[in-house]
């Protein structure tokens, strides 16, 4: 089977130096409006215009379960992973509540829940296999087959919004256990010892963090898979994981500005960003997350996340609240007056 | 004269632990929200409510001239402020396009704006003296008497959106050399040496920036005001930093919740908090601006800004930016579904 994998082109920065110009002579003392300046920029280079606008803006939310939960590594059972998607579309989770704030489209995708799902108006079925990825704590999460078909599914999805005009796109995700697959992505990819990328989750302490790092310790130890970040992915990584990195391709392939949510959404990114390097030109760090590990892998994409709110919960809420920045982002560059314009004096001395 | 000088309430905490508990059983890991789950409870306490909600969120922009810009003191000639007033009023400044952004009622007040301003429909004139401050190297900056009155209109300004619905507020400002005056306020109020208040301003350096630094130091020798803080306003203050005084603490009597923005608006904070030490619980800190010495300004207060984004324009810029987040406390306390009434199982280890 063949999978489409999307390559993004890099940002072609040929308006750099007119984009800065305007910037410049906006009604305020150069450099003043901070990072808000960089995100004008790197959006108006995305776009190719010095009115970079945002267009029915979405969140996509990956949902799958996790073999690895098997082994007691989440201070929650499996169902849950089932019955938050289903607070999900109820409307009652933090992230409805979040992008329903920040007016963002909001799309649930089933990339493979372990439990049945009752059936539900407007949730995507994906699943690569129902049940969920297998135990990495003995085999791999998946085959390299169903690695590849989760990134076509997941860039499927973000070309479904491009069709209907979205320029600015956020991912979550929601699957228990998914930390671990996480730290463990985080492990191969930077090249870090576990203890550097495994954190506490939604909360695990005490003996469930020892063995949570036992188990995850005995599983990097375990697998001998090749340096392609897509056997990593297959190795250790989650459906909702995969989705996402397909999902990052395809909205850099398509010019979308994207907004890069915490510590499993990052390691998702991680993967992308080793298939095709250029996909970082296009994303927007929204915040660092809580959960420790989330931090060095900013560090390690040389990125500086706009928020710091102390959030580690997933989902894509911190990506959803970094969207009002974007909005005032473009709503400077396309709004404001230029000193000519508006006859205000520049600087004397 | 008399003039009434506002007196916040402390915040009623009774609910503290009621609020607590909405915010702990919502369907996320307890405090995973992070600094989210305390705007919440902020509000909540201040508008005395598990429902807060934000009305008609309001943004009021208080210009004034400073006597001390003859001593070449900024980058910026005088007559930008009332040329700024004029770009605020044709709706292009950096405060327009934001307050905009997120939704804001913007609000523009001549404090003592020194050149003629256009007649300007919106415009609220509530000068104190035409011309502008006196220059403190030479004289205090105001009566007291004119510093009682800016900050009872201030505070009229604030009764006026209370009236409207307003409950959430925050405040910014214009002034040619207004950071000279809120480095001299710093430095009385926070008892700390000049060096650690005076910064660059709109961006003055070299010669200008040692000038600046001379002239500071030798108002603050010549003055010997006394210890109230309404005569420390009085030496060194502006009319647009003394309404704001008197508008922080007619918000947090009127149990508005209250958006600080940089440097210029915490130096107001200062006096206003020396005046009645209560406002601070109804204050939410937008940012830390890039201008020297607002850190220690909110060390001092002890307060934990929300954005860090390099900012240091001023015009409510940061504190505007800031509101998005309070409606995303908002939106989380009021609309997600408890673990019970959503069906999702509690953490099991």
């Amino acid at each position: 089977m063949i999978h489409d994998v999307p390559r993004p082109l890099p940002l072609d920065r040929a308006l750099e130096a007119e984009l800065q110009h305007v910037i410049d002579t906006k009604t305020k003392p150069p450099g003043s409006l901070g990072r808000l300046e960089a995100l004008a920029l790197q959006m108006g280079l995305i776009q190719q215009t010095a009115r970079p606008r945002i267009e029915r803006p979405a969140m996509i939310v990956f949902a799958g379960d996790h073999g690895i939960a098997a082994e007691g590594v989440s201070s929650y059972p499996q169902e849950v992973t089932a019955q938050m998607v289903a607070n999900f579309m109820a409307g009652g989770a933090a992230i409805n509540a979040l992008s329903r704030s920040a007016g963002m489209t909001l799309e649930v995708v089933d990339a493979g829940v372990a439990r049945a799902l009752p059936a539900s108006e407007g949730l995507v079925d994906a699943a690569i296999r129902r049940g969920g990825t297998r135990n990495f704590a003995h085999e791999p999460a998946m085959t390299r087959d169903e690695a590849l078909l989760a990134i076509a599914r997941g860039a499927a999805r973000v070309r479904h919004h491009a069709s209907l005009g979205t320029n600015v796109i956020g991912f979550g995700e929601m699957g228990i256990a998914n930390t671990s697959a996480a730290a463990c992505l985080m492990s191969r990819i930077c090249g870090l010892p576990l203890d550097a990328c495994v954190g506490r989750g939604t909360g695990i302490s005490g003996d469930g963090m020892n063995r949570k790092r036992a188990v995850l310790a005995a599983a990097l130890e375990r697998h001998r898979e090749s340096a392609d970040p897509i056997d990593t992915l297959a190795t250790f990584g989650g459906f909702e994981i995969a989705m996402m990195a397909g999902a990052f391709l395809a909205a850099a392939e398509a010019r979308m500005t994207i907004l890069v949510d915490g510590f499993i959404a990052t390691s998702a990114l991680l993967i992308a960003q080793a298939i095709s390097r250029d996909v970082l030109d296009y994303c927007v760090f929204a915040h660092a997350s809580d959960e420790t590990g989330h931090r060095r892998m900013l560090d390690y994409l040389g990125a500086a996340p706009l928020l710091q709110l102390d959030l580690r919960l997933g989902e894509g809420t911190g990506a959803a609240l970094a969207l009002p920045l974007l909005r005032a982002a473009v709503a400077f560059i396309g709004e404001m007056a230029s000193f000519e314009s508006a006859g205000v004096s520049t600087k004397g001395t």
